[in-house]
């Protein structure tokens, strides 16, 4: 396997080599995550020509499927779920890689079992020792199998061994820092692959390139030039099947502490020293640690949950959240979470940066928009009475892209400006469909690259951000005190305030 | 008439209010320029709404045309070149304003007889003394008209007379500086409106409002920013029918002292207070006061001239510009230019602005390309093995428009960079076509408002910029001394070692 330290051409992002031969052991393999993602994108791989010859996948589950169900399983979900098979000697190939073996998350014979399977697989595969142990299972089966997994010896060889952890990772800053000890008791941060699956879509990490592959967009990166930072990921969609584990979770775990903290570090973060995992993670905790909630001792004036009642999505009803099945009818669980955080540094100080992700909001948009301070004199009479300040918007979904709002002349024998957008689509430049993150994400661990995983302090530090919100809506309160918007409208009342009290409005979208 | 005196909210280019009653004289009525710009020009305004009622146009010269002939030549004229008649009402109430004074331009009777027939129509039209004189004829005709308006006292009143001069005002400095003396004996600076129609074009007043009604250009806009500029205004076309003025005008008469110097003032100026005359000539002045040809003892290295040979325009054969009529054999003309500027001023020092224009060039195109320098650090593999600075381009014609070209991730699994263009196209934004620029110039005369004319300090700075190169170029020469480009190429070579001398070259368009 190749490692920094053997090629130090490797480091970064750079190649586009395959992988060594390696064994990637998936933990959750009868579930959702396996069958529409992780196998789907790993057969797009060996499409592509990325995977080794010697590529080998095991799936790990309580059920007592053969080999030949989980490849008929796996089979399934690529037909269901990507591009499709396209080409059955390839399929072949591929599926003779993939294994099963039965096991119990909890029991340690299991991952004796799995051991002597994997070493067997070795010799018959060329796979040379070397592992992935990804863990994509229901959290609470992360602390039993990292143990067992360090109890058997499988974890040991930092060169060759490695460990990809899905999310949810903690669920607060004392869980997270609990499971930060106990993979460390076990592995080196080296081995460990974090997953934040936002950092594998290509625009995020798009992000990085535009800001530091341009010269011209960094000179105004900063407190002389931006007004403000808005980051939205809106859904349109419901709590759907996940009420259990939503109930506890909310809006400010699901999508916060992870995803749009992590937009705001490559938004936020100073430029990296190069394209590998040290320099960008090093950046993004330098940035967390000095990033607070704008006023922790009045919440309100940084942190507002919501949560979405009945309305109308697309002209028909939809159910409030209380009254989707598995929620409490009393729930006081955010749907809804807008922050106003302020980062302490001599880039940004000043300077709010809004973040705002909610479910049943009448558009699915994830985009950050860099708000710019207007001109200092405005000489040209408007159109529209006013100047816009400029705005560059990168748009993560739908339709990829880069747009800069800015003034120009409306034709015609007065000089009056009117407010005009430069448009760059990615999908029209490129005339490719995006891949799916979990494809680069998957090549990149198997490539020992950890750029885009989120390391023990990057997550840890997050889990700090949020904890003041996290801890005061928690505590059980009265089931009104969480403020209401109804679905299919872009946010509670206080969400507005949260901004109109700084002059500002969130963007129209 | 309104004045700035009378009414500060004139000021400024803001009103679209129509211009007081007056009579509009054109010396030169029978030429091309009345027909087919300014006469349509003038409809168009009448169409818009924008023309007073009493409006009221002279033409003069020297054949004997009924008033009725006249107008069915200025009728011909609209029918042909502009969007046509649309109204036979419309047309006939703007026919009714139109005279015909047949004079001779140096002869004292014909403008007391002028003077008379506009004192009558005052009269008649209701048009209170009010006049603008167009000089619309040779330039050789110019000294004279003026001084016989001046003797006249046609010229006499500041708030009631206004005269427009067309190009070329000189044909080197100490002509300009003559011309202007004698136009500075009549009248005031305030009442004299030097046409450089480029000035009309939408585009390039975009140029302003791009710069100065956004935040977040005008701080990349400098030295430290900034590597170069380039300017370029490209014609197809050969010399024409104009080879008699051209022959000893030369492309650096024809279009570097006015158009380009133009575009370059409006690109290279700082900030001004606001937009009106005084603020926005006065800012011009500046910015060429500090300008100058890069080495002028060494004018290989700052000014590059062509002349085109036989070649082939869009498969077909074109001749020489030696062969076409009217031009001697052995001509040594210039129907190209390249000049390397520097501006030695706190905001550009060290940066080099490369200007050309030519005839016969492979593409008609007009546009400024702000080169920025590259990024400080490469961290980020290219696709192309390399990352190419950022480019804002500023395309005047054809499809008048802004493109920024920036660097963007290849996607896929590799961080790979790609140059991309963010564009913006006026057309495509605003839905109409853009107006010829005498359109816009008539009625701004009309109104008063000097901004986009050239005061007569700008018109003698921009000679004194280009004099080496005139005076180089005009003294008698071998006629293989001129470098010679194909019909149908870019440039000669010697304009392509002007850039790479400086490790540059021009941008492919």
């Amino acid at each position: 396997m190749v490692t920094l330290q053997e090629n130090p051409l490797r480091a970064g992002l750079k190649q586009a080599k395959t992988p060594e031969p390696l064994i990637l052991t998936i933990f959750g393999a009868s579930g959702d995550l396996t069958q529409r993602k992780l196998v789907p994108a790993l057969y797009q791989l060996k499409k592509e020509g990325r995977l080794p010859g010697e590529m080998t996948i095991v799936g790990v589950a309580r059920r007592e499927w053969s080999h030949d169900y989980f490849r008929e399983q796996m089979r399934q979900g690529i037909e269901e779920f990507s591009d499709g098979i396209a080409n059955e000697e390839l399929w072949n190939d591929f599926a003779e890689g993939l294994y099963y073996c039965p096991g119990n998350m909890d029991e340690p014979e299991s991952y004796d079992k799995l051991k002597g399977f994997l070493e067997e697989l070795d010799g018959k595969r060329g796979t040379r020792g070397n592992r992935v142990f990804y863990l994509a299972v229901s959290p609470q089966f992360f602390p039993p199998a990292i143990k067992q997994l360090g109890a058997a010896g499988m974890l040991k060889d930092p060169l060759k061994h490695r460990l990809v952890i899905e999310k949810p990772f903690g669920k607060d800053l004392s869980s997270a820092q609990v499971l930060n000890s106990i993979v460390q008791k076990v592995c080196r941060e080296e081995q460990i692959y974090r997953i934040d699956h936002y950092l594998g879509k290509e625009t995020v990490q798009n992000l990085m390139v535009f800001r530091f592959a341009n010269a011209i967009f960094e000179p105004l990166w900063n407190r002389n030039y931006v007004d403000n930072i808005q980051i939205t990921v809106a859904e349109t969609v419901g709590v759907e099947e996940r009420a259990g584990y939503y109930e506890s979770a909310g809006a400010l775990r699901d999508m916060v502490q992870n995803h749009l903290l992590q937009l705001f570090c490559l938004t936020a973060m100073e430029a990296p020293n190069g394209i590998n995992a040290d320099s960008i993670r090093g950046e993004k905790v330098k940035v967390l640690q000095s990033t607070r909630l704008a006023d922790i001792k009045n919440l309100e004036k940084s942190a507002i949950r919501g949560q979405y009642t009945a309305g109308w999505m697309k002209g028909k009803p939809v159910p409030g959240y209380r009254e989707e099945s598995g929620v409490n009818s009393e729930s006081t669980t955010p749907t809804f979470v807008a922050l106003k955080l302020m980062i302490d540094n001599w880039r940004w100080q000043g300077v709010p940066f809004y973040l705002r992700t909610g479910k049943r909001l009448p558009k699915k948009v994830s985009e950050i928009a860099i708000q710019f301070k207007n001109v200092p004199l405005t000489i040209f009479p408007s159109a529209a009475q006013q100047t816009n300040p400029n705005i560059l918007a990168l748009r993560i979904q739908p339709n990829e892209g880069i747009s800069l709002r800015f003034e120009a002349k409306v034709p015609g024998a007065e000089l009056r400006t009117r407010t005009v957008d430069m448009d760059f689509s990615y999908g029209s430049s490129f005339g490719v469909a995006t891949a799916d993150a979990y494809h680069r994400l998957l090549l990149d661990c198997m490539l020992g690259d950890q750029t885009l995983f989120t390391r023990a302090d990057e997550v840890e530090e997050a889990w700090r951000i949020v904890t003041p919100a996290l801890t005061a809506w928690d505590a059980p309160s009265a089931p009104d005190s969480v403020p209401f918007y109804e679905a299919g409208t872009w946010q509670p009342p206080e969400a507005e305030f949260l901004l109109n009290r700084d002059g500002r409005r969130w963007r129209r979208l």
